[in-house]
């Protein structure tokens, strides 16, 4: 199965419309040169600061929901919709919802690893004091196949990726937010790696880098290969990148290389 | 804990005695600048190839295995004697035996993922054909504390470094030999990869190429650090590299970026 995947690495605003008007104008370019899946960095809908995580929360089916879900009916392409805050029940989660073509919600992940960092003179951020962690992979099925959904953090963890590989996933999208200690050091590492070790395609998404914003995000949007090939990669600007997806590389790698297949469970 | 690592990037000989005499020049080279640990290639014995294997094999005690014996007790260093052919029981083995400073065997491990490779035009090997893989994970005591074991394929499965890790390894040491193909697609990228998923430190050793040998070893021996940090590395010559390892840096890494305390198995 052949798809064009765009990874749409937006700046987000601390204004609503403006967020949302410079997610419409990457939607519809990407759309335009007939991207299937499009795929929006971890808290497109503000900076990723506890402030304004507070201030943009809202609970399933709000505003921002409902313009992700209009978006992809009104251009007809699949949208991963990067991560928001997400209220239910007095708690705060870090959420990506999948919307299908017609605007049909077919998945939605919660952020299962919480990013605990205390790099002293450099970054602290303490995740887990406001955000409730999910408790799931999550894998949705599209007309190419099933796609796994992970945040930021989650990547950390070998086995979070390699379960939904185990579970079919032939591509796994990853919104993310990383910074500039941990962005350089590890970023195009774990892309890479993850795409590697269970050679599947692999793309990650984060916000550009905005220099006026105490968070700075590294940038650096990318997707590999089952073989660890980088596909598509940007710097820190914003801007649309797209990988032709061929799933039919999947197994070709499989047979070559075996490693899901070789996996020894009783060992481990 | 502080201690220095060399890691000796030789070349096999289709002769026994002259790769004795390289192993020992590299040997004595390393305990000459104080180094406290020498690890060896996979197969150093001989080249990479079924047919030398097969003609080189021994049973646990043979000539090999008493030369690195003796030459760990003679030095006063421990030694991971990389890999050699181990024939027991009408099978054959893909062995790693360790020596502590006095010559005593204190680990040994079979290599537990055969590497079986088809990329057509470019390489294919089914060791699968004529080893027999071990059964288990392996972890050594030492004064420094503990070191994990494994051999080259080994390190495609990150399950394999997880469980080492958890069960208490601060560093891994991989006598590998990746080839032309996969050496430049993944060996870098492994072995970072598995310090920081671990958050532990990670050297791989490779044979030196030969240009004269059917197989060609990529080289390029390295060590990391927990943070991925590359310690040490070489190009694709006979040389003894070195790292300086200090075991205090683990902790130090894991409270600044918890990652094996941040896993959720029940998700898995």
């Amino acid at each position: 199965m052949k798809f064009k995947l765009a990874m749409c690495q937006m700046m987000p605003a601390t204004d609503k419309d403006k967020s949302m008007r410079r997610f419409t104008r990457m939607a519809e370019e990407a759309a335009s040169v007939g991207a299937d899946m499009l795929v929006f960095p971890e808290m497109w809908t503000c900076p990723y600061m506890n402030k304004w995580i507070e201030a943009f929360k809202e609970p399933e089916g709000g505003s921002f929901y409902t313009f992700m879900k209009e978006t992809a009916a009104r251009l007809g392409v699949y949208i991963f919709g990067g991560s928001m805050p997400e209220a239910a029940g007095g708690k705060l989660y870090n959420t990506c919802y999948v919307f299908d073509r017609k605007g049909k919600q077919i998945g939605k992940h919660r952020k299962a690893h919480m990013f605990d960092i205390d790099v002293p003179g450099k970054i602290k951020f303490t995740e887990s004091a406001f955000i409730t962690p999910g408790d799931k992979t999550t894998i949705v099925d599209t007309e190419f196949g099933k796609i796994g959904v992970a945040i930021c953090f989650d990547v950390r963890f070998a086995e979070f990726s390699r379960r939904m590989a185990l579970d079919g996933a032939q591509l796994i999208v990853l919104p993310a937010a990383f910074n500039l200690t941990t962005g350089p050091a590890h970023w195009d590492l774990s892309i890479k790696m993850r795409a590697v070790d269970n050679q599947v395609f692999f793309a990650g998404v984060q916000p550009a880098r905005d220099p006026d914003c105490e968070f700075k995000a590294w940038g650096n949007s990318r997707c590999c290969d089952p073989w660890g090939k980088v596909l598509a990669a940007c710097d820190e600007k914003p801007q649309v990148i797209y990988a032709d997806i061929d799933t039919d590389r999947i197994e070709e790698i499989r047979n070559e290389l075996p490693i899901l297949s070789g996996l020894r469970p009783e060992i481990y």
